[in-house]
């Protein structure tokens, strides 16, 4: 998408030095806009460890990435294939519980094992294989987009051309991604098609993902937005101020239940109240085929509470970090929270969308059906 | 209730001077624990206005102790009663929209007017007035607590005396009035009681008065709570973790609809969804006995966007505002919503427990019944 309407990626190769692999330090947003040279595995490493990128999809793209560095950098005194295992293991010990990581540097390890020939040919492969990963990544997102649309113009055109509120909460954009993002690109493509859209931007507490990195992607593509606290969605339907909610998803069950952002389901719940369509967007590598039952199932990871005691924010020019609670009192972090599929109205992935349930779930991915 | 151990209100007369109103200053909570000396109605009304003291009970008290202390410092060359009214306009115009405000200012003139006597005795009647309208309120909150008791006393049992896990919205703690609390007013009588209770605090974004001022208030009585951010309480309530909810409450329509800080509906829904019980605390003067539907006639007030871009805290040593969101990034402020009757399990007031419905509310309070 565009920054100050220039085109972007989230990652990419230097335009005059393609040896070096180039990212958007994620951690000073929305203050400053740095971009950031990565020539070493250890600086790959430490980009996702240290979350300069974060989201599913970018996490999965910088480790394809890392692994084009690790062919690129491996010293000729030693075995070619065992750096490259080795720099994978150091790849995916920095984020042990993204799906998206390991798979990317084992899709690399194949791809590079297989070629028939020599370390240049195997570092043209890591090449190839890092930028199909993104342009994969980020055509799944496209396509997402494409089907999503659909959905904010009939709204569109049943509100004869008004304008489409639509609510978000976290950041599913394309910072999390490759590009468009995945509950960001119908939003995305809507806006560049001409129809006229509103994003509500939940601030997504405690980490303000939405108030920090959605609001400045969608500012900076020139969507119109407006950042609320997470208290408002329910207030903004009782009064018609909400036409559709969309939500991305870092795990779903091959039953409909929702695994997202803390806050998720309280908004799902509003929705139904008002009889708000509520739409989940997701590539479908975060399926889990696996999981029945998302509310029990799903493991829900309890952060540190000073992330709820202590916000960063900009004060005179620099980054700084305040206490907002007592010293003394304790707080808790749930990360995530599950919405049932009974309030998820459907789900947008690449190959269209469907309804939040097995049955609907399965008809667009008949191939993961257990016979 | 105690702070460090000493019991206080948060409005009293000076022990060694009782012509001098103390207050606790409550801007530089939690971080400064300060008590400021109101000796003039400027100061007073200084003092409502920019919110060193807030909440609807402790308002009117602050303005009957105003009106005591416009009749102590009237000058002997003008005309007693002009300069006593012209304060009550004085301390009426800073929150324009407070009733409690009002009606404060009003009892003290019609009760000074009312006086035989000389201006002794008439500043001696606002002096009696000022302490009875904040009695009579610590006394209606007081009996909150002892109705209210017993709905957590009724769950402490049925679990066998295991830890009582409440949650609560905001700040409709003693902080708010001048003692007790509403919401807060049965916690306190349960852990008083030696009840074994444990206080889910949302921080309730954009002012964060839960993480600010109810935090503070139960550590200092030593009630064991913990903070949470306004997105946890949903999937608390799904786990299991949530045996009550009790908010405060702005305004009550007669026919049960609960308006109450933004956010307030979304945790109500989720109650609902659970099966947790849900209930609002009120002294009667929060009824409204004159609007019917709180969804659409309950005016929500607006407040500037920049308390959402915008957070104050604590950083080394100094308070200082934080930048949360992009500089040109707007925000929307809605500062209340309304939760339907339907889903409010029932009411508690100074006169008992009723159902949140017409019936149940004309029940306690028969003489409010329109012929």
């Amino acid at each position: 998408m565009n920054i100050d309407g220039k085109h972007y990626r989230t990652i990419w190769l230097k335009e005059d030095d393609p040896t070096v692999v180039q990212i958007i330090d994620q951690r000073p947003l929305p203050h400053k806009f740095l971009i950031e040279d990565l020539k070493t595995v250890a600086q790959v490493a430490a980009a996702i460890r240290d979350m300069h990128i974060r989201g599913a999809g970018l996490v999965g793209a910088t480790a394809g990435f890392g692994m084009y560095i690790a062919a690129l950098n491996a010293r000729k005194d030693m075995p070619f294939m065992d750096q490259l295992v080795a720099a994978g293991e150091q790849l995916k010990a920095t984020r042990p519980t993204a799906v998206n990581l390991a798979w990317a540097v084992e899709r690399q390890l194949k791809a590079i094992a297989a070629v028939d020939g020599d370390i240049t040919a195997k570092i043209a492969k890591a090449k190839e294989t890092a930028l199909a990963i993104a342009d994969e990544d980020a055509d799944f997102c496209r396509r997402i987009g494409e089907h999503g649309v659909k959905i904010i113009e009939e709204i569109s055109k049943a509100k004869n051309g008004a304008v489409v509120n639509i609510l978000t909460h976290c950041n599913a954009g394309w910072l999390a991604f490759v590009d468009y993002g995945s509950a960001t690109a119908p939003m995305y493509a809507a806006h560049d098609k001409g129809i006229k859209i509103h994003v509500w931007v939940d601030e997504t507490r405690p980490r303000n993902q939405g108030a920090r990195l959605t609001a400045w992607e969608l500012g900076q593509h020139g969507v119109p937005h407006t950042v609320i606290a997470d208290n408002v969605g329910g207030h903004l339907m009782q009064h018609g101020l909400v036409d559709l909610v969309i939500t991305g998803t870092d795990r779903t069950t091959y039953t409909g239940d929702v695994g997202n952002k803390i806050g998720t389901y309280l908004k799902a719940l509003a929705a139904k109240d008002n009889h708000v369509p509520f739409y989940t967007a997701l590539p479908s590598s975060t399926f889990d085929w696996d999981i029945r039952d998302g509310v029990k199932e799903i493991p829900i990871e309890q952060r540190e509470g000073e992330e709820v005691k202590y916000i960063q924010g900009m004060h005179a020019g620099e980054m700084v970090s305040v206490l907002l609670t007592p010293e003394n009192s304790p707080a808790a972090n749930y990360a995530f929270d599950v919405t049932p599929a009974r309030l998820v109205t459907g789900l947008i992935t690449e190959r269209g969308i469907c309804e939040a349930s097995e049955d609907g779930i399965l008809g667009l991915y008949p191939e993961k059906k257990k016979s």
